[in-house]
């Protein structure tokens, strides 16, 4: 997404509490007030009060709805004629497909051709246009940007964006309404969206908080970059959790450096068992990648002892054939 | 459970809606209110109205919780003392454990020694105490007769027992208090205690409503036993559906004949499939005999098109080394 994406630098003002509020009030009506779930068991694990935000009962089974849903709707109508675009072949292609349905314009979603035939399927359930590329970032913006000539319509990029950054911090301010007296709050960070937005708005309802992004080992550039000052490249991004290989741009790095306290790691086989524990004490379908936050603490990366923790479980999207814990019995 | 579990007969009385109030006033504090989940895409698929009520949910990962604990809370201090006894290696067994040890009393659990070491240890985790019997109604019939003369404890039958299934209908209360206007209701039918109590609380609640008892293809003994007018033995009972396989005793059998409208059946190729459905689309974990009654809806084995169905999901406990649907990837 270097150059047809990156339109917006560092110097893009970062969405404030109001942004997130009024980004709240813009898609209340068209997603789900997701639920809190607790576990005695799982507080028993670990000594402390863990409350899991469910963004994977949230439509198109993920958190980046609300992102998708601020952008479009925030587009001016004579922009919204035109359709939206963007390059993903994740949960950030769903969920604008499904946001641009809502509001009557087309999608047209960029991914390349060798993508996985049931994140394909997704896309195409909730609407969405696939216009394939060859698997490779030059020709990803380039079919990206010639689909824009062609089509006048707006990119609208899965995290390098403050709308979709407002939205995705609507999920943090819901949480705290309902649990306000958190001393931390965890959540995954891939291109950090999610974390900046959930930063905002944590920190500015509750100073107080500890905000902590959750990141594999496997793909620690967000950790490594905290650790230089600077974005530092993925340079190995073989996770179970495929939702996490994206890196952070200047806008989002930014606001993480100014609200986040730390990055915290997890190896493969702790995602894994956080993912397993997850399932069979919660009865939720939770994907890897959301996993992640959950596993910070299951695996206590920090002092967890007697804390109130917020955990948002990202996504529930996964291909149930593939499950990796799962040996086959037929 | 012929001899020691079977004392009482049709002319036990069962229970009526004030019953099932009762029960629920004695258990709230207890339990959890589980949700009521809807999905628009099985909504579209079916052409129906379904509402989810999510008794995996419930604590101990089953409705069965509801009726262990009315029974355990229904017993004299006298009674309560001298602890309870259950015959069973699956949820009502999780379920009594659990409620005994929340009133502070001994569960004895007689199981085959051959049972799975997850059963047993999840027996185990909530404090009951396992005596272990050979694989024979005989057998388990003698170890609780011995453990009973020799404790004084008193027997918790999973179903043939007023108590128990008072506490059962009281997640259609909840489900009716939350959807009102429901045309349809459907629960899984083995022993008849969740429909027994869910049927008594729905045509007192709402007259008018269908209610349907669900039940495999492969373990179809209610249904021979509604045809012929008696209870019909298990013939074969090679189904997934693992918590389906007990048969009616004269108690159920007579509140099903007076309440209950249908047994409707599936075969195992169509649990599977909306177990899958369910895993996808609501992002729940529901196991093989909790999504029984969800196939008959999705599989539309009576006249669904623009009805209002309430779907009890019974339970969310299995072995996730073992599912069915999985091909392994690792």
């Amino acid at each position: 997404m270097t150059t047809a994406q990156t339109e917006r630098t560092a110097e893009t003002p970062a969405p404030n509490l109001q942004a997130i509020r009024s980004a709240h009030a813009r898609i209340r009506p068209q997603i789900h007030r997701t639920p809190v779930f607790t576990s005695e068991s799982i507080d028993h694990m670990t000594g402390a009060h863990l409350f899991f935000k469910c963004e994977n009962l949230q439509k198109t089974g993920s958190f980046k709805f609300r992102g998708a849903t601020n952008a479009v709707l925030s587009l001016t109508d004579e922009e919204a004629k035109r359709g939206v675009v963007t390059v993903s072949s994740g949960n950030h292609a769903a969920a604008i497909s499904l946001a641009a349905r809502r509001r009557g314009i087309p999608a047209w979603i960029v991914m390349p051709g060798n993508a996985p035939r049931a994140k394909r399927q997704a896309v195409e359930s909730y609407g969405g246009r696939v216009t394939e590329c060859e698997y490779s970032v030059a020709s990803r913006d380039a079919a990206c940007k010639i689909l824009q000539e062609k089509t006048g319509a707006v990119l609208i990029h899965p995290y390098n964006n403050p709308q979709v950054i407002a939205g995705q911090g609507t999920a943090a301010v819901e949480l705290l309404e309902d649990v306000p007296d958190l001393d931390v709050i965890i959540t995954p960070v891939s291109g950090g969206g999610l974390l900046s937005g959930t930063s905002i708005a944590a920190k500015s309802m509750r100073p107080q908080i500890r905000v902590i992004g959750a990141e594999p080992k496997n793909a620690d550039d967000a950790y490594r970059s905290f650790a230089s000052g600077k974005i530092e490249p993925a340079s190995k991004t073989e996770t179970i959790a495929d939702g996490l290989r994206a890196t952070l741009c200047p806008l989002t790095f930014s606001i993480l450096r100014q609200h986040v306290d730390e990055i915290a790691l997890v190896t493969e086989e702790e995602i894994l068992a956080a993912m397993r524990t997850l399932w069979e004490r919660l009865k939720l379908i939770v994907e890897p990648s959301g996993a992640v936050s959950a596993a910070i603490a299951i695996h206590k990366k920090f002092p967890v002892e007697g804390k109130r923790i917020g955990i948002i479980l990202s996504g529930g999207n996964l291909d149930l054939d593939q499950i990796p814990f799962v040996r086959a019995s037929q």
